[in-house]
């Protein structure tokens, strides 16, 4: 009997935004795998590292940072070959991720890899989306309201086309493209309305209005743009 | 001292997809207040029941089935007030909401209610969004895919106009206008990569390709339009 892969979301950061589901499999869990970015501490094993056991196998897949697909795409093939040599002997492999699996989520690459060859069940987590609106204080839709979702590394042009006419928005991987977003922003004349929060639900978190955002924000920081909730509905 | 209120996410449906955190609230809750429509049960009080105490006082806020907003209005108005009157007596209440509370969640209209005279606190949960795509087994955005949230009510010509050139869209709040965005997605040619989600994580969920959807909906169906991971990202 070959195993079961589980992509597990684990939310936005604080640990006990954690599902039941995905603690209790954390929990019982033989192997798990998760993605390290350059070396770096795993952000993904560090939300649930309360739930990991001492004698567990853990599967480290390690993606540099660069610009070129490939050698990411490398370091995701030889986890999701580490991970197959497991579901193979017959253990269950849980697989770490920020947030949610399917939502921006490195899960997605190992999905793509082994789903066609065994049994994946995927575990949705909270969306940083909606952990930004909660910290914020802000209603991201209501009614027949519409959401659009924008990844910050678009192009200058392309962020003003989406978002000019656009109710909610919500702007996702600020990072290094936080100037670029902020005079797009400007142009529209819409920064009183724009709200950036950084590093939501964990201890280290930052909300402020766009106005009086730092210059420098992390790769998990997004910026709102709603008008927040009729007083009446 | 006045009491704290809590508006609490619990997700699509499965209960175990409640967070450790909107759990640890629930049980320890004095009061709990949540919605019915139009004098059904509660779904948002079935997906946490077997969290909720004996000896808690329940707040019920019954909301009418209307077009009109005003007979709903004054149903919050109504939960509003008792919630009040709870946190004046110095008791948290946990107000439960399903899915997200600020992602077309009902505590918003709580939220306007009392935000600017009372401490809340908005727990997020798993979104149907993330939910669906987890049971559908498709990858929602990865890299820079822009998403799109619609909800179902929108007018023909306006969901047209917002799915044409869209990356990956979900429309939510299927229910009775299915047979008008079938309509929308096959005029865009788009039927063949389109599929329906009914009551994701609960026992009752149906997945299926657009083309076998039932006739009628209910209004917890979503659709999803995505092209899915590209194998190798």
């Amino acid at each position: 009997m070959t195993g079961v892969l589980y992509g597990v979301g684990l939310g936005p950061g604080a640990p006990d935004l954690i599902t039941l589901r995905a603690a209790r499999l954390i929990a019982a869990a033989e192997v798990v795998a998760y993605p390290t970015l350059a070396g770096a501490a795993s952000f993904a094993r560090a939300i649930a590292a309360d739930l990991i056991g001492a004698d567990v196998q853990e599967i480290t897949m390690d993606v540099p940072m660069s610009v070129e697909r490939a050698p990411a795409q490398a370091a995701y093939d030889t986890g999701a070959a580490e991970i197959a040599a497991a579901l193979d002997r017959g253990c269950d492999v849980v697989c770490l991720c920020e947030g949610d699996p399917f939502f921006y989520g490195s899960f997605m690459y190992i999905f793509a890899r082994l789903s066609e060859r065994y049994r994946i069940e995927v575990v949705p987590g909270v969306s940083s989306v909606t952990a930004c609106a909660a910290r914020a204080g802000l209603p991201l839709t209501a009614r027949n309201e519409r959401l659009t979702v924008l990844p910050g590394p678009l192009p200058e042009d392309e962020l003003r086309t989406r978002i000019d006419g656009a109710e909610s928005v919500v702007i996702m991987k600020v990072g290094r493209h936080l100037a670029k977003i902020r005079h797009v922003i400007a142009g529209l004349g819409l920064t009183a309305s724009a709200v950036y929060v950084e590093r939501a639900t964990l201890p280290e978190e930052v909300v402020l209005p766009l106005a009086d955002a730092p210059e420098t924000a992390p790769y998990f920081s997004m910026i709102l743009l709603t008008k927040g909730a009729d007083p009446w509905l």
